[in-house]
């Protein structure tokens, strides 16, 4: 995409006052019509060292209401950073709806820059490139409206810039060796960035090429460019809010026999059998803690199963040898304010465990198949597209090293009436019953469908479901238990072989 | 504190039992009441290496609904962490109101273990510790429960904790050489501890000394203490709540003519005057931007004023020429959900710049003591208590290194009913004026009490006040620059004689 550009392209001051007073006037309204209209924006600075990114990006907020956005600069990742999946730092970055967060760099660096520097083995960029695609087409699904451009300026241009940088004791700090290295090995890093252009240039995220040389051509460019899309995203969200009908639930007759109804909850176990086996596993499950630490290995658990299925007493007895130090449990209610104007992943990467540590989830991000699905909290487009986007979600943790296990605790109608009634009689249990846990039975049903649905088209090889029978819940506490040190201890003997 | 300790304690295995279930209950029921009341709780876990707090931390949680509290570990602070004053990463890691944080070891490291290595200057000590009283007590004056168990062991105790930790290859890696230099030299250790404790034992957060040495005992103790402190705390609230009665507005007679009527807004400045002056004074900023960044030196500029004063417009003009990474803008406006059950400094403190980095607020905690007081946001009592919290958390900052500094930008009453008008007028500006700024307008008097008051009691010499004469914009946008570029030109030469 690179060899047709013209770098030497410029624009005279005159017209440039005039173009850059009239795009800023027109950018705060639009800014102000993003916001009315709940659209979130990014706009990624991505490009060659010394090409003006951070000038550029301090002449485009000049233009915007402060209210309205944050800018995120994006050097070396931190350690912390590190001991997450690469995306990780982006998804908790996302902005809400009707602001705009303004990226100096990105998640592009891991295929440019990084791959430069060999940090990046080959053989991962493949995988790299797909996260990037899958991670922005979830977010324009959603949405988002996402600019991405890369300023370019020659070799030449940039070795006269890094010039004069070094020249002066202010700024000389702000050339590395690094730096250096790509102006010396030009075309190679070149090359590099025209294949990420090439590769992830897609129709809901196309990439614009500045043509960097003279800054105020790439000012007036650049500030045009996000004034046209900002237009444009107003203008298709116009059109989809007069499209928008009213929808039909849909029923999905082919989930209506399915693996729930070949679950056997007559399995057991006796008191004696479960307190021999529950404390075996629980000293288990505490060195292998240990283990997983030290080999820095992320685990995540999700819980998912019917209302007084037995999910919090199994997290109990899962949790209760651990270093508190090494793992936490997140429960997941209804979204709060700053949840609901995000991406609906977004609060779950929030809590995407770091390398070496356990994320316990009490119910988790397949509410959306579940709860939102059923009660319509989401179009049916929405919940539809949620299988794939989980997928990825949960490959993109497996590819980064991650231990993926969700439990669907199962029970059936007649079993959850009784523990109902008895958390009724009983002082201590009263609030965990409420109106909604009632309403919820009645659709049981439709919710029997969903899961059905969700179990089959979710469980992969990377991140399976183990369906826990639960009406005995001596007996599904020892199937979680058991199931959590088994694979923690293939992970770890796998690791030993591949360190 | 320590030597009257009777490390010998324990309890019976079946004593403990039913201690434990019935404490268990007690505690479970008494989280759910202290979220219905709203109260936030803090449980500090300090002591001695080896002395269990980590499975005391863990044994407690059991009791606990995971929907209402989070675990920190505070290990050695981070890079990000020590870029920031030392009680930053508490601050941010407040409960909301009605939730639980148990923190294994606090800022509590600070004055005992980096002490002990030599970490912090003893110099510093006295000041940390003041630090650390106003924090517990501005928390606790805002209704946080502070609840703070120190696990004692003995010398022998735990050398033979150290030792069987180090027999088993699970375990060995968690005692490290830092541990071992604290048991050899046990007894300044513990003199540093004894210290802390009795610096730091105060009637709205006093110190509970656990003995250790047996498990059960100390199991027992802390969940007796834990129910105790809740139990009290919501007596306390029960009592208070039902002597709160309506609050009179408090007009600040002595206030009346203060600093605000002796400013003269006749000053002013040309336009080419203007154009020449702000142009040096941006340029001469930008070079200081990277004079801060290489020397860490983190600044924080408050700005307040009355509607139409010109804030907006002034931070511009400092910015304009600032490399976005190195500042960001925070406009500050109503509380969202989550800022409301939480201290009305925290989500300031989420704020706080690191070392190098600019942060500026457009409105600040100043709010506390202008719109609160005047529109009853607050409490008499609360806003009052206000001014040496305030100063206290800018004292805070500027201990860390920080260049405080806030301006007032003043114009009178006919000078802003001109600006209302003109920007009804521009289609491009309407959006800046509503129904609010004119009833804002009508309290014009009572502001200028509480601004006057504000200015004498929280200007300090570590963090300034400054009142701009704004009538002309220009004389103010030069005279904010010129001000900021002094100050910052003053202490990067104060840091280059004491680097």
């Amino acid at each position: 995409m690179l060899e047709k550009i013209d770098l030497s392209k410029r624009i005279g001051k005159d017209a440039y006052k005039e173009r850059i007073r009239e795009q800023s006037e027109k950018l705060g309204e639009l800014q102000r019509r993003c916001k009315e209209a709940g659209i979130p924006v990014m706009i990624v600075f991505e490009g060659l060292g010394a090409s003006g990114k951070g000038t550029q990006i301090n002449h485009l907020i000049q233009a915007l209401d402060p209210r309205g956005f944050d800018v995120y600069a994006n050097d070396k990742s931190t350690r912390e950073e590190r001991l997450h999946p690469f995306l990780w730092r982006f998804w908790t970055k996302l902005p809400a709806q009707g602001r705009i967060a303004l990226f100096d760099r990105s998640w592009y660096r891991q295929v440019t820059m990084e791959r430069f520097d060999g940090k990046i083995p080959e053989a991962a960029m493949p995988g790299a490139l797909r996260d990037i695609q899958s991670f922005e087409r979830q977010l324009t699904d959603d949405g988002m409206v996402i600019i991405k451009l890369f300023l370019y300026i020659s070799e030449k241009e940039q070795k006269q810039r890094f010039k004069k940088l070094e020249s002066s004791k202010d700024t000389s700090w702000r050339v590395s060796k690094d730096d250096w290295r790509r102006n010396k090995d030009y075309s190679r890093f070149i090359s590099i960035c025209e294949e990420m252009l090439e590769k992830t240039d897609m129709d809901y995220a196309p990439w614009n090429i500045i043509e960097a040389t003279d800054r105020r051509y790439a000012s007036v460019k650049i500030m045009t460019l996000v004034t046209d899309c900002l237009e444009e995203a107003l203008r298709q969200r116009e059109i989809r809010g007069e499209r928008k009908e009213k929808e039909i639930p849909v029923r999905s007759i082919q989930y209506q026999n399915g693996v729930l109804s070949g679950v056997d909850l007559t399995k057991s176990l006796s008191r004696e059998d479960y307190k021999k086996e529950i404390g075996y596993l629980q000293k288990r499950l505490e060195r292998l803690h240990s283990q997983i630490y030290l080999r820095k290995i992320p685990v995540v658990l999700g819980f998912e199963g019917w209302d007084a299925a037995g999910k919090g007493g199994a997290i109990k007895r899962l949790t209760s040898h651990l270093d508190p130090r090494g793992y936490k449990v997140f429960p997941t209610s209804a979204p709060n304010d700053l949840e609901r104007v995000h991406h609906y992943l977004w609060r779950f990467w929030n809590h995407v465990p770091k390398a070496g540590h356990i994320a316990i989830f009490d119910r988790t991000w397949y509410g959306r198949v579940l709860v939102e699905r059923i009660e319509g909290f989401c179009s049916e487009e929405e919940w539809k597209q949620a299988y794939q986007e989980i997928n990825e979600m949960e490959d993109h943790m497996a590819n980064a090293g991650a231990v993926v296990l969700k439990f669907w605790l199962h029970i059936d109608k007649d079993e959850q009436e009784r523990r109902f009634l008895a958390r009724q009689e009983n002082p201590q249990k009263q609030w965990k019953i409420t109106e909604e846990d009632w309403r919820n039975r009645e659709k049981w049903d439709q919710y029997e469908e969903a899961v059905n649905e969700m179990l089959v088209r979710t469980s992969t090889t990377y991140a399976p479901w183990i369906v826990v029978e639960g009406n005995c819940k001596y007996y599904a506490r020892v199937k979680i238990l058991r199931t959590v040190v088994d694979v923690l201890e293939a992970k770890i003997r796998e690791t030993k072989k591949n360190p």
